[in-house]
């Protein structure tokens, strides 16, 4: 194996004014060619930060179509991708995520290698590796890009591209691994935003978890009315597809994020219904200027997103 | 005034190979500059429906603002509106629309002019303008076109290229007036849907009132939070900002939307926390089994929205 540092360092220096470098010997393991994994391998290999790009894809159907389509340089099994590969991206869902992650630390050796995750939720994950004799060689991520599509079908270059990447309990990692993944992620044009893990899952309770249910139920309820009701899509507007466009995410991706961020999507999730039921409650009794009061409220939203 | 119907007719029939024609007789009176009103203005100016346009703004700094846009020929009192245009457009919120509507019927003779509003509930003014003597000079419609943005400033041409225009208890206008009105919509590119107001306003309960009632419910929720952790919206991402996007819908036009639906909203509300709640218990009992059931007949979305 090469030394990384050295060679990613050297590369991205040489990057800086071509937009192209030297990365001969730096290979990238890609766990789980969906979106956020088939994207990371596109992007790292067109922009030149690996030189190889291995995939691994435990779904058949996916594999070929990953193939197909040309996400990685080589689609491997697993042993391969940890023999081979010297930055390892753990990119499945976030319940087999914290397993994998464990057993992949498990198999390396102390040195080189380093691991990354790029779970939806950090706590479970962070606690899993915490006293991992090879903690530091891990490096905890979550690349805040993404589209309700999943799967190799869903990658497309260019996802990250200005969005923000969360490392979480950075301090835990060797500044060596920490370095190199800081460089990777600036390869892929993403603003670093440092946190600790706990704190993560709350923050994306509130800006992410919770958009995803409120869509999902938006769905379920118009869903139930249309089995009456066959034209009732005929009137949706364009502010309805945007509110509901979320309910299209997997099942796959969001039942362990649910499950592994419990807490902090309860805590959200009691809020929301309670606002809700303060808006139910003025609209049952015609109360105008508690909705207008409610209204007034939210529009502050605003000054915050554009 | 000029044989309306034959003009327009005429018109319509020499536009529709060079897309201008000779509209010299038919002027188009718009109380409201708003989004709709402001945008229709545009739109049928341009496009040589209307030879002239006035419009009515009660708002000073929005009049001032309509003049200085362009939004319309002459910002004009209601008076001289109705007095001098041959089709008059309601396009205030829909509290006032109701009343306004029936005054101005009130005002014109029986004869020739039109008079339209535009309201995105139906029920509560067909039912205010039933049994006027001059019904028939009344044609309901409800352009399904908008953004989160209001006022003059929000008016934009082609807003409503593309989408549907429903047509509420057509039966009830005279066939003039309906086909005017038809050849109205027929040049600002919006497909024609009829049907009864009280369908109508279950209908956009669904798939518009719900959709603006969840965001600013999610708006309420996540702004909560922020009073404590001031940099929650770092992380926030695209699926949140489209979630929550209608949030920063005005209360002047929404207050008056949820009191007059407020049956229909009511009933999709308590849907709406019925589904919820489920979601919510699944998540506190861990129940991965429910909630991967919740989210697979959500996806069902899929099928409908593009």
């Amino acid at each position: 194996m090469n030394d990384l540092t050295k060679t990613v360092e050297g590369a991205v220096g040489e990057m800086a004014p071509t937009g192209a470098g030297n990365m001969s010997g730096v290979t990238v393991g890609v766990i789980g060619l969906g979106l956020i994994g088939g994207s990371m391998a596109l992007d790292l290999k067109r922009r030149g930060f690996a030189a190889r790009t291995l995939g691994v894809e435990r779904d058949p159907v996916a594999a070929e179509a990953a193939k197909t389509i040309g996400l990685v340089d080589e689609v491997v099994d697993l042993d391969t991708c940890v023999e081979r590969a010297d930055i390892i991206v753990v990119a499945v869902p976030v319940g087999a995520a914290v397993k994998l992650a464990t057993d992949i630390l498990d198999r390396i050796q102390d040195g080189e290698k380093i691991v990354i995750d790029v779970c939806s939720t950090k706590d479970a994950i962070c606690r899993a590796v915490q006293y991992h004799p090879r903690r530091e060689q891990f490096v905890s991520t979550h690349p805040m890009a993404g589209t309700e599509y999943s799967g190799p079908w869903a990658a497309q270059p260019g996802l990250f591209d200005g969005r923000a990447c969360i490392f979480c309990n950075a301090e835990e990692s060797s500044a060596r691994a920490l370095k190199t993944i800081e460089e990777l992620y600036g390869v892929l044009n993403m603003r670093p935003i440092y946190m600790q893990a706990g704190q993560h899952d709350v923050h994306t309770a509130y800006v992410s978890h919770i958009s995803h249910v409120t869509s999902f139920a938006l769905a379920l309820t118009v869903l139930d009315k249309e089995k009456d009701e066959k034209h009732i899509f005929d009137l949706a507007s364009g502010g309805f597809s945007s509110t509901v466009r979320l309910a299209k995410s997997s099942a796959d991706m969001w039942v362990p994020i649910l499950s592994q961020n419990r807490d902090n999507v309860l805590q959200v999730m009691d809020t929301y219904i309670e606002k809700m039921k303060q808006f139910r409650d003025a609209v049952a009794t015609y109360d105008e200027a508690s909705i207008r009061e409610l209204i007034v409220e939210a529009n502050k939203i605003k000054k915050i997103i554009r």
